[in-house]
Parts: C-alpha cells; structure tokens; sequence
C-alpha cells in the first residue's frame, strides 16, 4: 500500500477511528497524487477514490497497484454500497475544518455510520514535515522564483506599472516549467507599499519609489514564496533605516530557526526589536508552505509549538508606515535539526532598479 | 438602509429568523459592495460588518451612512458583545452551505445564539435575478470578452501553444479594463479538445486542429463566460456535421430561452437531439454567471424550476469524442420576459485562424 496511506491507517487506528472520508483535494493529492475532484475513503478493508466521469481517465493512469486504491465513478455507486463502505466500523473520521455544515449532514445520511469522528487536521498536521521528494519540488520551485528575480532586476523599468511587472512574473513562470503562480502577486509601489496586503495596480514606478514584490510560483503541485523591497532609481535615505531594522530581524530570526526553536518566541523577538524602535510586527512572521501556499504551521505570539526538522517555513518581517511605506523580506526556508536552509536565496542588500 | 440588507432583513423574518450571521465574502460583496475579509451581523437592531485591521480603513471608506452598516475591528470585539449581538432573538440564520463544520461549532459557542438556523442559500437564490447596475456590469464583462475574442482571431497562428493563447488573454484582460480572469483559461486544440474540462498544455497548434477556448473576465467583479471551438487553417470535414449539431442547439436553446422555459425541459431538448445523432450531452447545457462565475441556477435534466426574467446564464451545448476532438459553444446571455439577449456576441460560424 501506499506509504503515506498506510501511515493515516495506522495513524486513525491509534485514535479509535476504523475509516475515514478525505475530501480535501490537497490533503488527497497529499496522500495519492490525484489531482481531480472526488473522495477518497479509507476502510477497513479497501480505500477508494470516487470521481466523476470528467476524472476517471486521467486518475486510472496515476494510480498503480502498488497503490491499493479502487477508483470509482460516482455513476456506479448506489446507496446500498455507501451505506456498505463503513460496516463495521465504530468510528469514522471526517475533515471538520473543510467540509460545511451541509455537507457533513448529506455524509451523515449517506454512509449511515454510526459515528462521524472530528479527525482535528491530522491530515494537514502530518503535511508540516516534507519528505526528500517534496522538499526537491519545494526547491525547484523557489529556483524558479529566485531565477525569475534576476530577470525582473533587469526588466523593471522606471515608469512601468506596477500591472507590467505582475504580468511579466506571470510570464517567466508559465515560460520556464512552473505550473503557474502559488498566489497573485503583490507589486506595490510608493505609498502602496505601506499595505501589508497591497493589491496590484495602475500605479506607474517613480524615481525614489520602494517596490515591495510578494510572489511565488508552483512545481507540480508545490509553492514557493519570496518578498523583496527594492528600489527604483535610489534608496531614499528615510527608508534605510527601517529597511535596515527589517533585514536585521530576517537575518536573526534565520540564525534562531531549527529544530526545537518555540515560534512564539521567534515572533517575540522580532516584535520587541520592532517596538524597541517604536514600530510593530502587524502580521505572522511565517507560515508553512507545501501543497498549499499557506499551511501550518503559522509562526505567531499565540503557537506555543516548537518547529521541526523537514519543516518548510517563510521568514517574512515587514515594517509598514501608514500612508509613506513599506518594508517586508521573505524568504522560503528549510528547517534542520542544527538551523536552517534558504531554500529562496536572492540578494537582500539594497537593491536599485530602473 | 441598503436595499438589499432590507431585502435580507424582511426576508428572514418572513421565516422566522430575527438575525443572520453572513459569511460568504461573495454574499456580504453582493449585500454591501465589500471585498474583504470578516463576517456581517444583521441583528435586530443594528447591522455589524466585523473585519480586521488590514481592511479596516478600505471598508470605511465604501460604506456610506444610508448603509446603515457599524464597521469594527475583530480585536475590539469581545466575547460580551458577541453573546449580545443576537440577545432575544429566537433563531439565528446561518449559511450552511458556505461555512465549514468546525466554524458552525465556533458560531455556537460565541454567540451562544438559541438556535442556529439554516437558511439553504437564500442570499445565492437571491443573486440569480439581476438588477440593472449588475447587468451593466456583467455586459461591460461580456463587451471586454468579445473584443478579446477578435483580438484572438488576429494573434492566434499554427505553430503557437496553446499556453501562449491563454497567457495573451490574460494580457488582454488586464490591459483593457478587467480585474483578471474569471476563471483559469481552457485553450484545448486537436485531441486536446475532446475533454470537456480540459487543461492548457504545450501542445503546439497544428493545421486542422479544432482549438476550444472558453474564457471569461471580471470587470468590478462579475463574471463572463464565453467558449468558440475554431479552427486553425482549415475546418476537417469530419469534424463539420458535430460542429453543426451543436450550433444548431446552441441556436434553438437561444430561442426557447425565456421566463417561464423549464430548465429540464431545455437541456432534454438537446440531450434528445444529440442522442437522435448518436451523442450524449455529459454536462449542463447552462449555469448562473454573477459575481461568481458559477451561480445558481444549473440548467441541467434535474432542475425543475423555471427561468425567471432578470436572471444572467450561460448557453453552453458540446459534443465531445474521446480521444479525437469537441466542439463547444457558449455565450452569455440575459433572459427576459419574450426572450433572450445574448451578452456575448462573437460570430458562431466556422472560423478559420492560422
């Protein structure tokens, strides 16, 4: 059987739980490779995916026997057989934190278990620690992104807009093996910058302008994500010390993340040396990053975990001056047992464009 | 107050609900004109819309006083006020369809409400009959589509990818007006084009191919949705009598389309035509476009209600032969009392590029 299913049966049995409905599609593609939309229920017995005639082809060509899985099409299954899959079984898991409300009724109904079990994101929990193969796509695509930087270090031409540069992002992802964008990017100029969650816009680059660029592509399946503020025509000196102070809190919290490091105080530290001078750290100082561009674990005052080796993080302090600026540097990292590794590694010194 | 809070207001009332909580971004969008993030209250008394600090001044700055809508941020909010924001109030309407299990848990306990109520989409079932500034909207989205369309024919050339057409639609989009895409891009040539949801790939245009595009655009947040299956360098006659059928359904579900048509009634009408030609019709013949590209209603063999005036759907008949190619056409179009009015209008006959 698939190893990372044979891990979720052991992984249920330990909670007096004898199947399990996944409906997550990323939690699924985790599990199996299927990218489609559909079921997959572990049982006593078998584990099936239950898609839909749009799906049926291409899911049968990417699953092996090695596998163990029965793929299904919806069509086929009548209410005799979903009544079938959980007999026997006390307790059945199910994903509180993705279906709705009406789903898990129309769950209730259909499979008749006896008991619907909150399975409390083992799935997602499981996906914080990244095997050899996941970390390689994790790499690839932060090569890609750090590979796209240089090129935009050329290309950004005072005057341009902040749209131009979003698109031609777009552009060298879609041109050079990236599947596509792990979120929309953030070009945000001037004053924009001073958002912590600017949108793109018209707005064209002006001489003295930071440019705070958020962006990220995915690698068969997986994200990467990088921040840089740079700058068109020159750094103005206001601006320095604060980009200073940001840099200084990365390149710290970088030297402190490892394998037993508690995240609240990796957040702590960066929040004091931001009041200390007079200024405050408005959001996470990272997240996981996998499948989904935003995973657990979220590094913030409130999680009291410590990380784990095979982690992948971001590391993304940012100051944000209401109405004037904004500084954040992000990058994608790998956690180790003994620190950790930039998996982004694009230049953070003052960097001039236009 | 708002008109459409007022709606909501008599509304739920009429079914006995003396408060709602609304968490759909989109239904809140449709309510009140926000596109952010945090939770609208309608009480009794007073209308609350309950969002963070990095929406907080955006929001302010739409809602006007005739909105009647108190803006406050989620940190100055606390577990007093939510026990009293729904205090005498018998049943709390939620949104079952939209909120996950786990946050229905949330809700009761932070609300401590008497009852939460299921309201099955009442907001969605209200968003399908347009009022004139959405069908503005929604024709202005559909004007953006069409002339993306006769920009295509000019650009289109054998020897292009597939992911170069989508990529210059996307360009297209964003230099004309529109916030992006409605929805990723399908651009399907050759065999390609025999999967009804088809992904761009690389695959090179060749000469003979059938190329479905189906594409769409946002402008101020609504949707269109318009599918052309061209033709690069020459129409094979093979493929010409399936390309036929389906345009001559394409043409009569136009004509039949109108208040009171059954919807069953009209996707059996094309389901018999093609099983009289030895095809089958494997998806709906239609769905609501709004202010999310997929809305009720779902013109489909199962739905037994009627179109009603004011309502914006898509007319989208296809024949697809596994393994060899498909023809789709779609247009959006607006249904009236005597009729309907195609809001995309991109010449349906055949069409050579390349």
């Amino acid at each position: 059987m698939n190893e990372k299913i044979k891990w979720l049966k052991e992984k249920i049995n330990g909670l007096n739980i004898q199947g399990m409905i996944v409906s997550n599609p990323v939690n699924i593609r985790y599990l199996t490779g299927i990218d489609a939309e559909g079921v997959l229920l572990i049982t006593r017995k078998e584990n099936y995916y239950i898609t839909d005639s749009r799906y049926l082809e291409e899911v049968k060509s990417i699953i092996t026997i090695d596998d163990e899985i029965i793929v299904s099409n919806v069509t086929d299954i009548n209410q005799y057989d979903y009544e079938n899959f959980f007999s026997f079984c006390e307790n059945v898991g199910f994903e509180e934190n993705y279906i709705t409300y009406s789903t898990y009724k129309k769950y209730m109904q259909k499979y008749k278990a006896n008991n619907l079990e909150e399975t409390d994101g083992i799935i997602e929990k499981q996906r914080m620690i990244k095997d050899e193969e996941e970390i390689n796509l994790l790499q690839k695509a932060c090569n890609i992104t750090d590979n796209c930087f240089n090129h935009l270090l050329k290309f950004i031409k005072i005057g341009m807009t902040e749209k131009q540069i979003a698109y031609e992002i777009e552009k060298y992802f879609l041109e050079n093996d990236a599947d596509g964008l792990s979120f929309e990017t953030i070009v945000a100029s001037g004053k924009n910058s001073s958002k912590p969650h600017a949108k793109t816009t018209d707005k064209k680059i002006e001489a003295g302008d930071p440019i705070t660029i958020d962006f990220g592509c995915r690698y068969k399946g997986y994200c990467s994500d990088m921040t840089r503020t740079i700058f068109a025509g020159f750094v103005p000196e206001n601006i320095k010390p604060i980009y200073d102070l940001v840099l200084s809190n990365q390149l710290q919290t970088a030297k402190d993340m490892k394998e037993g490091a508690e995240m609240r105080v990796l957040f702590r530290n960066v929040e004091n040396d931001f009041k200390l001078h007079g200024y405050s750290l408005v959001h996470s100082l990272g997240h996981g990053v996998g499948l989904d561009i935003h995973e657990q674990p979220s590094i913030n005052q409130k999680n009291d975990n410590t990380l784990k080796a095979n982690m992948v993080v971001t590391n993304e302090p940012g100051i944000y001056i209401l109405g004037e600026f904004g500084v954040r540097i992000e990058d994608t990292v790998l956690i180790t047992k003994s620190g950790c590794i930039n998996l982004t590694k694009s230049n953070k010194n003052y960097i001039i464009v236009g």
